[in-house]
């Protein structure tokens, strides 16, 4: 082990390359390793991803590709690292990334290998991270071999890259500079001037040696092999799930994609088509919100109620931390006993919690237990609720409040240029609006422009409401 | 960042101090963190583990001492690194660790910092891993004071390790070279002349600032606080549990390490009193051996199902990896179904699956699917077979197996010498035997002397059998 120290002369923690199979351990799901990829593009402020499978010369790849700010060097470096992240929040959007960790944990549970290759305001800069590479030069520590270009000359890296240079044109998939600026290219591509690509490649294969992802069921979408669930009799022990039942989301990473993030605001892209998001107060009936203050957090966390409209089959707590999904369709209370609670969806979003390792679940403290307890109160009440309305309103009704149709309201669009969310007069029906939509096309002229502030989606009718009517009465 | 590099100038990964936080949010359950520590002592052959809770200047601290061989400078090295693990099978016995991280993300997941006292045959060795003190200094990278004292002076830290030794005293609770020799004496009463202590304190506290153990419900145990549990509807959240009822081996340290190895070879005595462990099929009636091939492995798998005998509510597959629990009472095939299979345990030593990074689970893959599949398949036919012979031996019983009281057969008993486990002959109540139990008091003359090799379990008359002779009548 070659030891590095200090300048005092106290030793260096050092990194073998084994740790980076280690590190990924904690993914068991592949779709968690995505969306660590997924989430660097958010963070970086990308406008959009995209997320492709590809061959480069017979080597099967998943290259993602965001038009988001781009890495210097030393970002590059830090990327490359273990537990630097010093993200903050910018215009009020707070990042996701708070461990250091997404990139090396992601990349290396999809794959063996990954080559990043990025173009900011001033550099364009390659780095590498390969399991095969530090393999084969019998490597004892970590190297990332990193090059920067400065921009007006744009062809010539410096000097002291040359080491990195040879070792990436030697290990990567890309073996000569001009390939590698080719690559580089491919990222205006995106319209934008800066911007990352990630390439990543030796894909993970199962031990019968087939690809991990299924790529041919969907031609747009990256699936997970259905029989792989469908033949287990434990579908929930894949260990970051928590219900029994298979959701599309779980297989799909186009369904899954399209519930990562509270407010989408980074258009996903995958194998070329668009992505569909939409806000939660779209897919859900008979809203109600309500609020919880947790202990020791000065702060009110707004919750939202709702039956999901699409289907009742999906149904439970969406936990977000940070815009970001943490655990999907979570059964607390009484969504716990069987045919109690079907249909109904609640959705919080808890910054005042710790994502774990994996970012699918919370860290099981004091403070996660409190939030489910008061959750689970809340929602029983909401249940009770609904349950005395309707019977109050329509006392012959005995239809259940999930198989009822759904009402199509409160529709929102989102703007392909500037990714904001309008509200949509009723009746129009949002299936039909064209694929791509921009605020220009607003029905309503006082969110017509991109330049007007995205109005507030509590601004509707749905004010916190007192829950327990059905007690008073 | 301070980077280093390579000789050829080639860019090291490095390790912000953040890191060390961040690798140690795969433990969502405190347990598991200590599980690790035990582990490492496992791995270098200690006879026995001592983990206690104490006071160091006024410092609540969490220790762990071994007898095991202790660590030289670059083992302690590799220890406080990421990644190095070259552990190797010594006489049949194989190693658990393999990431190479089983230290770092469980002393950092119980508490800020931790220290390490080694004695090993020649030298005497002292490390820090310290988040505190890499805060205090402002780190950049992860730094490791470690020192070294040859021994048969055994009162010199080397010149080379002075500065190493500056930062010990100044940042650990021990503030003399008088004091941190006086600790490493505390080893030697374990009557062993190599061992290593590991002290552990900023101990973590919850968000109400309480301890996150229970020290004093029982004197003798660690416990993780019950109301935290009972008061949650919805205990099976502690993500790295599978079931939903609560078990005493998830509240007592003492009850989990009772069952934390199949064949427990090592003592563990959690605050001065010796965990009493059971060989599986001793705590088992009814037991019945089959076996399981895996796909591409090409090795039997043995797996041993049976009725518990000391309560009827713990049932489900307990899956080992290299004789460490991983899954406990997990649910599979006709267990999740309520009524069905209560009682029934089964046993299965997973080596061809690989743990996920905090070691509560596997790798969510093919093998690991196919395994489960098969250990569901095999256990119905289990239940069936044996309510088909009770049901053939007495028509008239309808009481159901689980009900029924069980005999105390095929009792072993644990030599405190050698480690090495003796069958009592019949009517021997282990109960009643002493506390400490030594080979050279078996009645059994053929296996009255340390010497002498343990006998097989497998040698009982519980061979592999056919499991369907139900079927077959």
């Amino acid at each position: 082990m070659a030891a590095g120290q200090t300048e005092r002369g106290v030793p260096l923690s050092t990194l073998n390359p084994k740790f980076l199979h280690t590190n990924s351990t904690s993914h068991t799901w592949p779709f968690s390793a995505i969306a660590e990829l997924i989430d660097n593009a958010y963070d970086v402020n990308a406008k959009q991803i995209w997320i492709d499978k590809t061959q480069i010369k017979d080597q099967e790849c998943l290259t993602f590709m965001d038009n988001g700010n781009g890495l210097s060097y030393d970002m590059m470096h830090q990327m490359l690292s273990f537990g630097f992240s010093d993200k903050k929040a910018v215009n009020g959007k707070h990042p996701i990334g708070m461990y250091g960790n997404g990139f090396k944990s992601g990349s290396m549970r999809l794959g063996q290998d990954a080559i990043v290759l990025s173009k900011s305001k001033t550099d364009l800069c390659v780095g590498m991270l390969s399991q095969t590479y530090l393999k084969k030069i019998r490597a004892e520590q970590i190297t990332v071999p990193i090059i920067s270009i400065k921009k007006p000359e744009a062809n010539n890296v410096l000097e002291e890259h040359r080491a990195s240079l040879r070792d990436i044109l030697d290990h990567s998939p890309f073996n000569t500079q001009e390939e590698l600026l080719t690559e580089l290219q491919a990222i205006e591509s995106t319209g934008s001037s800066t911007g990352t690509r990630i390439i990543v490649w030796n894909l993970r294969r199962t031990f019968a040696r087939h690809m991990e992802f299924d790529f041919t069921t969907d031609r747009y979408d990256i699936r997970i092999p259905s029989d792989v669930l469908e033949s287990t009799t434990e579908p929930d022990q894949r260990p970051e799930r928590s219900d029994s039942s298979i959701r599309e989301s779980d297989l799909s990473l186009r369904a899954y994609c399209s519930i990562l993030y509270l407010k989408p605001c980074m258009q996903i892209n995958i194998r070329g088509q668009k992505v569909e998001t939409q806000l939660i107060s779209g897919s859900l009936e008979y809203i109600k919100k309500c609020t919880y203050m947790p202990m020791f957090v000065n702060e009110i966390i707004p919750i939202t109620f709702g039956y999901n409209k699409m289907s009742k089959d999906q149904y439970g707590i969406m936990m977000y931390y940070k815009n970001r999904l943490i655990k999907a369709y979570h059964s607390v209370g009484c969504l716990r006993n069987v045919n109690n609670g079907i249909g109904v969806i609640g959705v919080i979003e808890c910054n005042f919690l710790k994502p774990t390792h994996n970012k699918q679940d919370f860290d099981y403290s004091d403070e996660y237990r409190n939030a489910i307890r008061n959750v689970a109160t809340k929602l029983e009440e909401y249940c009770k609720e609904i349950r005395f309305k309707r019977k109050k309103s329509n006392p012959s009704d005995n239809v259940p409040v999930e198989e009822t149709e759904k009402r199509l309201d409160q529709n929102w669009a989102q703007c392909d240029e500037c990714q904001q969310w309008r509200r949509l007069p009723d009746g129009i029906n949002t299936e039909k609006l064209p694929e791509e939509w921009f605020c220009y096309m607003n029905p309503d002229p006082q969110f017509r422009s991109c330049e007007t502030k995205e109005e507030s989606e509590d601004s509707d009718s749905e004010q916190p409401t007192n829950l327990k009517t059905y007690k008073i009465q």
